[in-house]
């Protein structure tokens, strides 16, 4: 049962959204409203500070509560990209190298990064766990780690899926240098050199250079802002284009956020079977959700052992401890090999950290409180995006994860505007870079992990400023 | 200058060594001999103990000293493996797996791990250094490091290159997930699936695997157990089978222990520079030299960028960690590009860690006591075995490192000789998984890493007593 503030606060919400009171209206006064609801005038304020919050409403000095949020400014979502005629060999642009590994100046402000910002992290507590799990390791963890990974963080995240209605064992489970590693072995495992896979249109620009890393052809899968990828076009795709593996983002996928329904999720673990071919499942996102509940997984409708669940820390913990996992299912054995063939093991005290972490039960208070500021921060930028940006910009509306995916006026080029904000100290990825076709050359993406402030609104506003001038 | 006690130790050594007195001769007392020489009773002491440390000679109860170390009983070296005739496709054995991977239960003895065991290294100061790091970083570290390393710690890996006379700098080095690591990326970097690659031979078993997982096919090179690569067979070889990298550990390479000398590792750069082909160096055991100075690296002689020189912390202070870098030479872009699509970045902690116990001169300390150990260690582990095994057994003498490499009697079967001493709960390393060939079949590696004890000497007699009757 909720707290008594949210309901009073749902109610209002709710109001706004079916524009009962429109934006720039007053709200009654606080002392009026717990008055004619019977309730204490500090359960009104908890109320009024949620929605606040959440950018619907906003305090006026002196005057009281207004609100701030029209449905009606909510802009549209992008299109969904045409299907392409052939399998791409990989030739990424020197664009994403600059956009991401020259990232480094602190006086930019990174609207590229989709990862949360240290303040966001619960660092402290993290480094008590490090150093109490130090302190118990035999030799202060200076020897190689198990193989498959450390036991007890095995453990834990084994847990994390059992809760999830999972029948999941730390068996089932290697650890590897976050989620990036998880997904080189398992792609290795699962490909050959020249083999065509599947990803998502437009897709994660790393999952591109690893591809070509691995000399693999690429099949760009067209897929909805909302319930991603197009599974009646990937049905008759891959025994045209004899695509020998997927890799699909399945919950708040990079960079349109959509998150499969349930529904998809089973019928694309059938489309698997049915042709015997192995989905690398990305997962990295999942436990960012902005609802009530964790997004199932793929993984969890796999009984053949061809689902390849990779996950990592890194967008909820600590980037810099470079933990990730995967659940490589029938591929196991060759996962493993691989890892011990290229790393060994991974590093010990990183991952015994975050089992002390977990095992404290300190990870899903941390995850609650920085799902609720994201899922804010979210809607501030949304919002602000509406206000600041030409008006035919469409945007998408994630349930979860840390981007936005904006399609501007054709007439905008993002590699352009990119270039022009750099030369401001703002950073964003042109959409250019998520796609190995000539296409969303006037989309981009945005962050929104960076807590909401003047220097980010004012940022937004300059971006915005950039794309009217350009039109 | 060399202390006075090492002075006289160093006489009687060269005595012993020349058989001018003999094993089983009673020393001088320590009362005549400081007479004699007119030196300190102490000092007599010093010299006894640190040629009893050396296994030269050893205390017996109520008598005094006597010699136990004799240069006549010392084996034979092993012999040089012949040529082959084509490169071969990687098809590794399960023995490999079955060798290493299964390598967990606490209670069997190993000889089979060339790292150092947990008791020699230093782990309580290590930890105080990963404590002290971790507050000084922002964030106790969670973020994302820099792509090419911490910046701390590759300014220190310069500074061990630079006392070495190399015009070294941070820029020049990239960090890595331990060695096999920096091997996994500059092969990556250096070759396409399909190329062959020379490696010694016998070679390291693990990069047997990295070049199958790679799709490469192995050129086996003949090897000197004391100078290691032929290089008159190099030269021919290389146009002859196409070779497009080699792959050497130039010092105290495993399982062999060879060291090119100096002379050898500059014609080794110039027949890269002729053939305009990588040498990837692995130099991970440099650090562990028994002589006065640390050996060279071809690195030092390279200046057209054609070293990959590739190295790790994990031989000397913490497997663990798993903290390793690389010298990329010209191939460093595709390097770094390769390490951003695989792993995004290193542990920030592990680097930080390390590089405080660099900067606060640990490290130098430990390693001159760490390889005073591994010297004395491996003159026992030698002794024990010309006393146990069968009399016609060949050893290596190496200079550094952590492994005996050991040729028995053709009768004998390692493999089998493997499974015989595993029942006794004792390990080592069959010759066969060091090289394609169907060869090594009666040699095996023995790690003098484990301190001497009780235990190690028994469990050396009984390989020895087992060999004994194989024959």
């Amino acid at each position: 049962m909720d707290h008594l503030y949210l309901q009073v606060a749902d109610r209002i919400q709710a109001m706004i959204e079916k524009e009962v009171i429109r934006i720039g209206d007053k709200l009654p006064s606080v002392r009026s409203l717990s008055k004619e609801q019977g309730i204490s005038m500090s359960t009104v304020f908890q109320a009024y500070y949620h929605l606040e919050s959440k950018g619907y409403i906003e305090p006026r000095p002196k005057s009281g509560y207004y609100v701030k949020f029209s449905p009606r400014r909510l802009p549209e979502m992008p299109k969904i990209c045409r299907p392409v005629k052939k399998a791409s060999e990989v030739n990424v642009s020197e664009m994403i190298t600059e956009v991401f590994y020259h990232m480094s100046p602190d006086d930019v402000l990174r609207f590229s990064l989709a990862a949360p910002p240290d303040e966001l992290l619960p660092s402290a507590r993290l480094s008590k766990s490090l150093i109490q799990a130090m302190r118990a390791l035999p030799a202060g963890g200076v020897h190689y780690d198990n193989l498959q990974g450390f036991i007890p963080l095995r453990r834990q995240i084994a847990r994390m899926y059992m809760q999830g209605g999972s029948p999941v064992t730390e068996d089932d489970i290697i650890t590897t240098t976050g989620c990036m590693d998880a997904l080189t072995l398992c792609l290795s495992a699962a490909t050959q050199p020249g083999d065509v896979i599947a990803l998502e249109s437009p897709a994660y620009c790393g999952t591109f250079q690893l591809a070509q890393s691995l000399g693999l052809k690429v099949l760009e899968i067209p897929t909805n802002p909302v319930c991603g990828v197009d599974l009646e076009y990937l049905d008759k795709a891959i025994p045209k284009f004899r695509i020998k593996a997927c890799v699909f983002v399945t919950n708040f996928n990079n960079p349109l956020g959509a998150c499969m329904p349930d529904k998809n999720k089973q019928e694309l673990v059938k489309l698997m079977n049915k042709y015997d071919i192995p989905l690398i499942e990305d997962d990295i996102y999942a436990d960012t959700y902005f609802g009530k509940l964790r997004p199932s997984s793929c993984k969890q409708y796999d009984r053949n052992g061809n689902v390849l669940l990779c996950n990592s820390f890194s967008k909820s913990l600590a980037p810099g401890y470079r933990v990730g996992w995967t659940m490589p299912g029938k591929y196991k054995e060759k996962v493993l090999r691989l890892k011990l063939n290229h790393t060994v093991a991974s590093a010990t005290l990183p991952q015994a950290a975050i089992a002390h972490f977990l095992e404290n039960g300190r990870y899903e208070h941390h995850m609650r409180n920085l799902r609720k500021i994201l899922h804010t921060q979210c809607l501030r930028y949304q919002q602000a995006i509406a206000e600041y940006f030409p008006e035919d910009t469409c945007v998408t509306r994630p349930q979860g994860g840390y981007v936005l995916w904006l399609e501007l006026n054709q007439a905008i080029n993002t590699v352009e505007l990119y270039e022009q904000a750099l030369k401001r100290k703002i950073s964003f990825a042109p959409g250019r870079i998520f796609s190995l076709q000539d296409r969303y050359n006037n989309c981009l993406r945005i962050s929104h992990g960076n807590p909401w402030s003047k220097r980010v609104e004012d940022g937004l506003k300059t971006i915005g400023k950039l794309a009217h001038q350009m039109i």
